[in-house]
């Protein structure tokens, strides 16, 4: 198994309704997850790309939030239609989107 | 909250009983997260180390794995014993330790 060159890390934390701290699951990141595997599949990027679902990742009010190492770019606010831009300009163009990324409140 | 400068992922994936694929969790990885966060508040590194638990990171056979970015250093066969020597060496002294990393037939 190769060490990948880029490594997805997508929360996937859960919480109990009437918690005080909101989770990603909360906001369809199970849906994200999926999205990121369904490409990997039909991009054929195994070697390349790793997919791992994580507990909380910490900026929770930010999610669902998806981290990409080794740069350790914190996206936000992710929902399925934006997996396929990370995928195309980051994932496999190594340029991180921008405009996806959390304020450095949060992540900096 | 702060990026972290190293950022420690613990492997919890669990399997039901005579799956064909072993588990971290079936080597008592829970007690090796627990150590970790043990250690964490213990030495007050929560600005500097954040730890993460996570789904199947890849090499199950050589469990329970523990991946150290920006590095991307696996280690396996962790035992509570273990975690100690990598924060002494790794996170806190930046020397990744070599005698707990995989074989580079699973992780290179």
């Amino acid at each position: 198994m190769p060490k990948p060159q880029k490594h997805v890390f997508v929360c996937v934390q859960n919480r109990p309704p009437g918690h005080p701290r909101p989770s990603c699951s909360q906001k369809r990141c199970i849906e994200v997850a999926e999205e990121f595997y369904w490409h990997l599949q039909e991009r054929q990027l195994f070697d390349k790309v790793q997919v791992t679902t994580t507990g909380c990742l910490g900026p929770c009010s930010e999610g669902p939030s998806v981290l990409v190492y080794p740069e350790g770019v914190m996206y936000g606010g992710i929902d399925k239609a934006d997996v396929a831009a990370i995928f195309d300009e980051h994932l496999q163009n190594d340029q991180p989107v921008e405009r996806l990324q959390v304020s450095k409140e949060f992540w900096g």
